[in-house]
């Protein structure tokens, strides 16, 4: 007979914080940072996590927290873990390591989540030079299901994911990282702000200096949002050192593609039932380097068919021509900025705030595409809502004898205390010296 | 009892040139060109097209074509047409006009399409720097599915769409479209190198000087090359002119997302059967303007239940780091070009070139994602391709005791001639000449 | 360079009676009907056909053709084509006959169809006690849609399938036919009397006595119904005599699961574009006889990723429980006959009338399932209908503040002329006699 | 903020008998059966329950349990339970319930379930003539997935539904029921064989002889064994009692449609999360009666975008010609029974078991639909089954030069020990009268 439940490798207590949980959590990327458990090939096992500021959000009536968040002591990942074959040999340098996502969902007891806009000064966002105030939205689940009291009328099922999965980089490839974001801030100071400084617990201290930041994606895979990786699905990731080092973290209910206020999927706590198996010598098989070393790989996703399908979309188009009229050469980040800037206008004709819009889109299971990149000087691309999440009709059509749009002034989004500020601010550090 | 056949309004002979046609194409944007047919809202009416160049890829074993192809004379549209009311009154500037298409596919007779790499010299492509040959598979059909002799071991169902649907500019927005495309080419010279010229016939000549190349998406639709904008699916176009001014063509069997190697979908002549429904005062009731004027806006699409669905992808991600190694800020288009990368790499393990592969992924129904936006510094990009169009399994997997992948050499893409440059050359200006 | 058209083996002209056809058609199953054409493994080629009733039905006002239908000369089919493979070798028995369905659709310029109610006295139909009066609906379609002026409110996309593929019987399959047929009107005369006579034309006259009605599926497919046999599937079909001597006709642009009217699909003339393969041996390999004799197999279907997917359905739960309130044992035909009711009593509330649901019930893309049959004494099957097929929302929901379900009095179905009867009989069959 | 997590109404503790639980189960539908607690309209609940035998089955290595099954203290159901509204107003007769299924599973720690053939003499099933040995595989779950060692080779996700949700009858509903099932009797003694004597335990016994069995399907939902009942869907049940006394169980967490083998789904414990709304007068809105009382109604069903969805399916059909070769009239239940049985034998030369084949139909995603009920005399009924569960490929084809089918020997389905008959038996009637 075969064990029933899934082995419980990384616990989780959110009621405590990321640096007092039993088994210790981590964020950064280091290939010195030790194990916390040993899990075998084709064994199924559980890891829980903390959402990703590590419990700073709650479940209440401002957004002080969003705008005095933090940053530098987010994204607390659970792991590493080291992967074994059966005959407890590692994973090994050069193998790939296929993990199967069989399970996943918010903590029991723990049942919601948020999602924000940052402060322009403290986070940003895709939109920040529109939306520059912090705000907050609180997302309660039922089953399957995510609603929110701030934006009402809309209701959809989860495309529940783990924000981030990632093997630990070898030392070789963390200095390719070091090096080419140091280069980049030399032109850019802003781009590497988030998370900049890591004061962090005494125990990681020796490897603060060196360690990668846990926010973007990379080639070890990592904070890669990619809102399909769900029940069933499977990521192929490199092995860079022995064991693999696997780290996860940063559950999302729901996500949409580009997550774009930053803060913008469901952000929650959670739990992932996972099964991994090595790929021997799969780098090498598989993954064929882009760029000047062996190590500029990245890792492949597999997606099945165990997910929400809608069937009906509205799709908004955007094309590189920015907010000013200005002409932009086949720039699909550009192009994605205006599809949704177009979506935000529409949608606010239907009796919502932008601010409600643009969180809406950060978290709904909507699509973004690159569906021209090649016609001069225009990229486009496309933003496609499924039109099931509204209890209303969001398409356009005749006004002749039919209601309009809904113009009822709707509840908004949480907002900032105008008093508050500062006894929030030495409420969150005193918490985090303690 | 109610016309059993849609109204055939704009005829086209594949036999004849482009400006040989019975009722006058066009290729350029402009408020003067006279319409060529009235419509009325409601009724089902059918447009022929020829393909994108006109006529001049041929079905033989040659890409010279393609490497000589003359980008001047591109993208021939059918149209402009007048859609007017039931009481005969026209569309008006600031309606909306919604475009259902009803049907589609190739023209009875001429069922083959073909798909090419261009010159780096000659139009290039999303990845020119890697593939700077002209190259060129032909695509059979059989009924809904395509196949080429040139990428063996692959068929897939079409998901037929035109590459342009379009409403014609008023002045006003022709004036900003040149100007914000005049100050590019101060900077990028290669911007707007694509149909710079057009000598054209005779009628259209008045407007040459003014009107607005076809190759890029724009405010009025244009060159959108949305995929997914087949059987089914609408189009609510803004309307700058009085009649609208209809305008479609450039119909594609089937493209990936991207068309990343610029002549990428597989190109055809076609039809389409469509039925136009004007929203009054649908421009203010649905459109807000993002950008200076109030003609900065976009069209909206709907997508309905009616298309090809696969169930299995693999999924290929990029980040914002070039094939360099360099680090770039949250720029999407370095990331989608290094998915694209991956994922040619990968498929060329399985027996193909990496021409085939960039080939096919240009045209297959592949999806191209912007799945993070916001993890500074890198945008992550993923390129999704549904596993069912292989004949083979192309899925990671442990060697032991399975077969590779097939390491025999196929067929690749049809290249040039060593001699025939300039006969070709020749004979393509003499045809174009008389 | 491949030929770009599917070949035409059968051409139709629609202006014509069937037995007038340039290509003859045939009404029977028999080994002795010669075949009218070669077909080649692997070519594709084209069969156009008839509607089932061979035009007997018009587009017109009155349900009297219905009425008066004469159903001994229905179903006629295009074929018996005879399959060789590529090097003149026909198919064989034991062979197993693969036939992909490449595109099919309504002939050009024949695009329209009818679904009816037939009277009790002539045809019936699965809910005849209820709906004993002929019916007529006449179907327009929009490319891929179908509306009709006689059951507002409701379009759907076809799911376009013939509803007759099959091989020719051997003798010995033929008197297998014959003899439980025969076994079984002993003890219910009724059950073969559709189609009893076929006094036909001269040509077939011979094989008269013994050939077999066309209208049951059997062991070589034949009148299958299957709706989801549309484009992008295969057929995998037994093969009992040499050349396999494929037929097809009974062209449906849409089909409920049931077909519960029996002229119930979107009844048309059409075309199939198909390809063939020959399993040798397949027979042997994948069917195994259930029944006394090798003869006792069925056709197996393949469906792939083409066709019109829907996410949200109304389902309707039948129990085998008859309307007499009589408890019926695991009896999966009562169970439907009461789903199917309860679906027609509940849509009725939102306007129309019940020989409308009737119809559209039998037409549209539903979904008829056997949940349960082991559950004693009660089989309960199952009516699914998309929702999205509906103008309005059929949903049941509060009826608080909200608009309540359609009430106004909508157009009704085409029902008989009053004097017209005699006269249309004479018609007929003077028709018939020219 | 919301209460986070559903509210426990009916908890279970898998350790212990049916009869032994803290709040008490039922497994009998009667109007006098009190309800365990009160929900209120809107309100996220959570009710745990016991797999459909209440523990009598084993994960061990013999199908003995399944042999000597006790089927007179079966289907165990948790309930009932009073809904009410948000003013304490209880729903009442004429009212409709709709439920809507947030989340469901298996109970945490109790992660498997089975799938059994039962004896011809205790209990039988669909094929009981073909397979008359009791049989059983254990099915244990990867998150999502289900596998089993007894049929190696498939894998697949769960569509997981409860097999049982109803209402309680009312007095006049309960008499209809015994009436016309004690008709049946008179002529199927055996039809009514399944539970037929409930000795039940004390408390209920003033009911024993009146209240119904929980076998069937029936106008109050019951044992409607519809496999797409799962997340994201919805019941309408119609109220006849006060309070509703809503009642569920029989947790699967996947079923063919049709559940073949009786025992035929992944039998298990589990948990709903469920949510309720009153349709005031909804009955009389929405549902209408088919038969001579307004009672004789059937619950409706409403199923969302949230499920596995497979692209490729093999799809077996039958006609209603039983396997001795005799023709019936149009009866469904025959055809569906061939078609089993056809896909029964094409699936064993995959190196299946038939018993194994039967079993895997029981309970994997495969579809049973009524294709054709009214092309005298054969019903069509097709069995399609999703060709992504199988780790090999299952189509028909061409065996030049490919491998064909699997024709090891696989592990068998578990089967009866021959000595342990009588202990066994002693066993279970001991632990019942515990």
């Amino acid at each position: 007979m075969a064990p029933l439940t899934p082995r419980l490798v990384v616990p989780v207590d959110v009621k405590k914080q990321p640096w007092e949980q039993k088994v210790p959590l981590h964020n950064r990327w280091h290939p010195d940072i030790p194990p916390v458990a040993d899990v075998t090939e084709g064994e199924l096992f559980r890891v829980e996590m903390v959402d990703w500021t590590g419990g700073q959000v709650r479940d209440d009536n401002s957004a002080d927290d969003i705008k005095f968040l933090d940053l530098t002591i987010t994204h607390y990942l659970s792991g590493p873990l080291r992967i074994v074959d059966s005959e407890g040999v590692p994973a090994l340098p050069g193998d790939l390591l296929a993990v199967e996502i069989c399970n996943l969902g918010p903590l029991p007891g723990d049942e919601w989540g948020y999602t924000a806009i940052f402060e322009r000064e403290n986070g940003g966002g895709f939109l920040t030079d529109h939306f520059p105030n912090a705000r907050k939205a609180i997302w309660y689940f039922e089953g399957i299901y995510a609603y929110s009291p701030q934006i009402p009328g809309v209701r959809f099922p989860g495309l529940t994911h783990p924000g981030i999965v990632g093997t630990a980089p070898s030392v070789d490839l963390l200095n390719i990282w070091n090096e080419r974001e140091k280069r980049l801030a030399e032109t850019n100071p802003q781009s590497l702000k988030l998370c900049e400084i890591q004061e962090g617990t005494a125990e990681w201290h020796k490897m603060a200096s060196e360690a990668a930041r846990t926010i973007p994606g990379r080639e070890n895979g990592g904070n890669c949002d990619i809102k399909n990786l769900s029940r069933g699905s499977k990521v192929y990731l490199p092995v860079f050192v022995e064991g693999a080092n696997l780290s996860t973290g940063d559950m999302h209910f729901s996500q949409g593609d580009g997550e774009v206020s930053f803060c913008g999927a469901i952000e929650m706590s959670g739990f992932l039932e996972l099964k991994c198996e090595i790929i021997r010598g799969g780098m090498k098989e598989y993954l064929t380097p882009v760029g000047p070393t062996p190590l500029h790989v990245n890792p492949i996703f597999e997606i099945g068919p165990v997910e929400p399908s809608f069937s009906e979309w509205l799709v908004f188009e955007g094309i590189s021509v920015d907010e000013s009229g200005k002409q932009h050469f086949l720039d699909a980040s550009v192009a994605y900025k205006r599809a949704v800037l177009n979506a935000i206008e529409y949608l606010s004709r239907f009796g919502y705030s932008k601010e409600q819009v643009y969180l809406l889109l950060s978290c709904c299971p909507c699509e973004g595409r690159i569906s021209g990149i090649v016609d001069s000087p225009n990229a486009v691309a496309t933003l496609a809502i499924p039109t099931a999440i509204f209890d209303q009709d969001i398409k356009p059509k005749h006004s002749r004898g039919r209601p309009g749009p809904k113009l009822i002034r709707l509840p908004d989004l949480l907002s900032c205390s105008n008093s508050g500020q500062l006894s929030v601010t030495q409420d969150q550090s005193g918490t985090r010296a303690s």
